[in-house]
């Protein structure tokens, strides 16, 4: 493997690179599919001192975030638009913007406005209070607000793959020092991008984790009649609210100003590898997008409709997660945190594959078919209590 | 109307611009009254990355920070100095080093030191805590710390006149989104600033607002015999401590080290059109401030008295909102928040005159006379229950 | 006194200087002793933005962070390497990754990596909360996360010393405003630097405050085996866990993972001037650095054995205080708190003397055996009522 590297940042060293951007010439003359690889520090705003990579493979354009934990920003499809959401945010929204110790435990919600935003890495659901109120877990958690401290821009001339890496870590001394690895990699010309994450206990005792990727659909995807496709094997609404609708689980109406969120929570039919698929897509099936990942390494997935307004936010998130998003304790409760030993990694690997046209959008749909084929749905019209906090 | 412009920060676009200077002769060859207009980072310390606009017209020099909402960070007199306060805070403070989440409630003052700071959006007054205690809505709200998102700088050729716009906003996903556009307007030569705002509720769904205007006097202008002169349809202590003071409601006096603040809160007169006026001027009558503004739209009229020592910040602020500056709570309970509809924008206009000499200082006194003329005051001699909480 | 200086930063007049490097011929070409100071601004990570100046007086090297309160970020001696520990946390972390106001109270820990952390000014111990459990004085103070306001290196060509100077301050309008200002000294070729602090109350009225140096060694010079050599007057274990290891409370073990912090508490013995020296050694007494107060400033001393697993931060600290890192309220409950008068200053003096080899080791314990000599050590085997809360 002959991968030619550009070092964005390296903490340990205090090396840190201004802007640049990488072409086909700055690899080999010879390739012939064009791409963009570009880093640029924004200024001015909640996106004042953000660092952000740009990666358009020709195809497919997507941000990385290293100011924001290595998080995707934006996706679009270069033929389409926007396949992310637009949120009322204006970012990508700097951390020192960010105040995690809002006594609402809602602070997280001042800064969200990426396509993909990992939760995570201590905690990851809802905000989590003593008994005397204060919030011990913040909502979703701190690793989307914590700076990467090595940054990698990477070509593997073998694979021909653009490589994306960065570490951030949530590291408390005395407390804890849990550590992010990421690896993006999309092929030039490729409808995809696929990530490896890697979680590490760098601390010599053990320690609990969690992790869910808040991926967000919206932008020219999603409209009135999409639909997201799952082989369900069960699935529960988070409350009575969302018990409302279950008929209508799988289905997107119009923007609809006031809309109150709905969330449901499932269990999903996996190949015998454990690999699953979820697709959403558009109303007249000729454009969407699949999440790809692993029940072994994330084993629930929650579906977020949240179909207010345009301005408000029109959005919709697939998220598999390691565990549900309710509050930590309750998740410990039953058992859904990851237990890391003393140096003990473990990975997750999550991939987004676009379907530009009616054909793919058709095949990727067979496939959750194929997977469904397995097992019936067992879909339950309540809550249910250890689902459900 | 013929408007040259100089975009500052349009962070949607993601355009910022660094260190900047315009002058007559960018606009015309023949503006023969100087002015100068100059924006540029600061650095270090408690100020570092704040941006800074200076205007100095010719006669008036004040600066506008986009870092801090819009807020106005000094003004003088050309001639006379400083017509704002010095704090003791060393500003102006970039919001990273305001921690609003501070469980006091209190954050807001580590970063107290402008001439003019609008409190606000969502709450204006004294910290409101739930009943376990938690600070809800902290000091004076948070709009002061929110960073503008666009700024620009214009020339409009046709009246005369300097333009500084800006737009911040204080947006949390689902909860709020309120918009603060300011357009801040002087002429060169020009004795006064005027300043428009519009708050904008771009939420889908109905909210609440508030908004005060705490500007503060001090430097040059308040000395021992100053006196504040105002149209007064009614006057009530805030407290048994100010109710102590109230025949003195008006004057000022010498720097007094541990003095403790009084505050005043008025209904003020105004003409037919709503317009009011309320002036500070110096014991000898020879240099004054009036902030005039709209009580149609501005109801409330309060006034802070903190004549302590001269290193602690001696200061009064005039201060014109759309309710008193009491926890939120007690504001919502006596009809005192603006309700905004979806989209729905609210204006607000205020402007500083300056009265560098006897005659203009009389000539400002004669003025609030006259709307003194329409009615008798009503002064209360200790707190009322719908006032003060 | 002739001095040769530089400004740095100088925030009344919004002065700030780029990178900078200077050596022996900056000053005088004839100066024979290598040296050099550099300053320059990290950029990346939980660093972004974080101001440090390293000085190299040729034997010894150390960091001054002006951006976390002019702490001492690394000291390590040239021919051996850091003495200083090595944090988990990777800094110098910039204060806007700080949040002081974490409900835990524990936010502190997040920024902890230096050698030599000031622990102040308004208080500087454990947390303290009220009766409702919110945090009021949060773990270790506020000095070391604000950024200096003043910074300046000189160079005296009368002594051959190198200054850094700097100033920060914890102000909240209306509440306090203390300041601290610190000198840093170091001939060319010297094994020490020199501290001196001085924390001025800028107040009009009367205040109380709290010092601590939260000095850490670790690196090359702590091993298993090592010991720390003091003059005691009484020694008290902070708590029963502290007690059980009395015996040995000079002795350092080896890495072990999961190791449970012990600190015990000291009045020591001084010469008739008030000062005093502390010295750790490793264990085959061939390294050594020794901490130099005067206990009529510092009449309190803390020993902090934290020797976890290298990873996690393997590390002592060897803190003289104005008190004891209890809570604020029960420091101030034993009279132990700085009371300043408006206007007041008071001065402090720390320094570290290194020993690269075993005379100066052994002279060094020389030193503190003298001292030693004119008392007997009282050691308590339990935690004492007015000593420990």
């Amino acid at each position: 493997m002959a991968i030619k590297t550009w070092t964005i940042l390296d903490h340990p060293r205090h090396e840190f690179r201004g802007d640049l951007a990488i072409g086909p010439g700055d690899i080999d003359a010879s390739i012939a599919t064009h791409f963009r690889i570009a880093k640029r520090t924004l200024r001015g705003g909640l996106s004042d001192r953000v660092d952000v990579i740009e990666v358009d493979n020709g195809r497919v354009t997507f941000t990385v975030l290293p100011t924001r934990g290595m998080g995707i920003g934006r996706l679009s499809l270069n033929a389409a638009g926007d396949i992310g959401w637009h949120s009322p945010i204006r970012g990508p929204v700097h951390p020192q913007f960010v105040n995690l110790a809002d006594p609402s435990g809602l602070g997280w919600l001042d800064g969200f406005d990426e396509f993909l935003c990992r939760c995570g890495l201590e905690s990851n659901g809802a905000p989590h209070f003593d008994d005397k109120g204060h919030v011990k877990y913040p909502l979703h958690g701190k690793i989307a607000n914590r700076p990467a401290h090595r940054v990698e821009i990477g070509y593997d001339t073998s694979a021909g793959e653009i490589i994306i890496t960065g570490e951030a870590s949530e590291t408390r001394f005395l407390v804890q020092n849990l550590r992010l690895t990421t690896t993006i990699r999309t092929k030039p010309g490729e409808l995809a991008l696929r990530i490896r994450d890697e979680v590490t206990n760098d601390a010599s005792t053990s320690a609990t984790a969690q992790l869910l990727y808040h991926i967000n659909f919206g932008g020219t995807l999603l409209d009135a009649g999409s639909k997201v496709v799952a082989p369900v094997k069960t699935l529960v609404p988070r409350n009575d609210h969302a018990a409302k609708s279950i008929e209508r689980w799988d289905h997107y109406a119009a923007a609809e100003p006031g809309f109150a969120e709905q969330v449901y929570l499932f269990e999903l039919l996996a190949d015998a590898n454990g690999r699953t698929r979820s697709l959403l897509r558009n109303a007249h099936g000729t454009l969407g997008a699949s999440v790809l990942f692993d029940t072994k390494q994330l084993p629930c997935f929650t579906l977020w409709k949240n179909t207010g307004a345009l301005s408000d936010g029109y959005v919709t998130g697939l998220e598999p997660g390691t565990n549900y998003p309710n509050p930590r304790s309750f998740e410990e409760k039953h058992g859904r945190v990851i237990r890391l030993k003393p140096g003990e990694t473990r990975a997750f690997d999550v991939a987004i594959e676009l379907h530009p046209d009616q054909p793919s959008v058709r095949a990727a749909e067979a496939e959750v078919q194929k997977l469904q084929a397995s097992a019936k749905s067992t879909i339950h019209p309540a809550p249910q209590p250890t689902w459900c906090a």
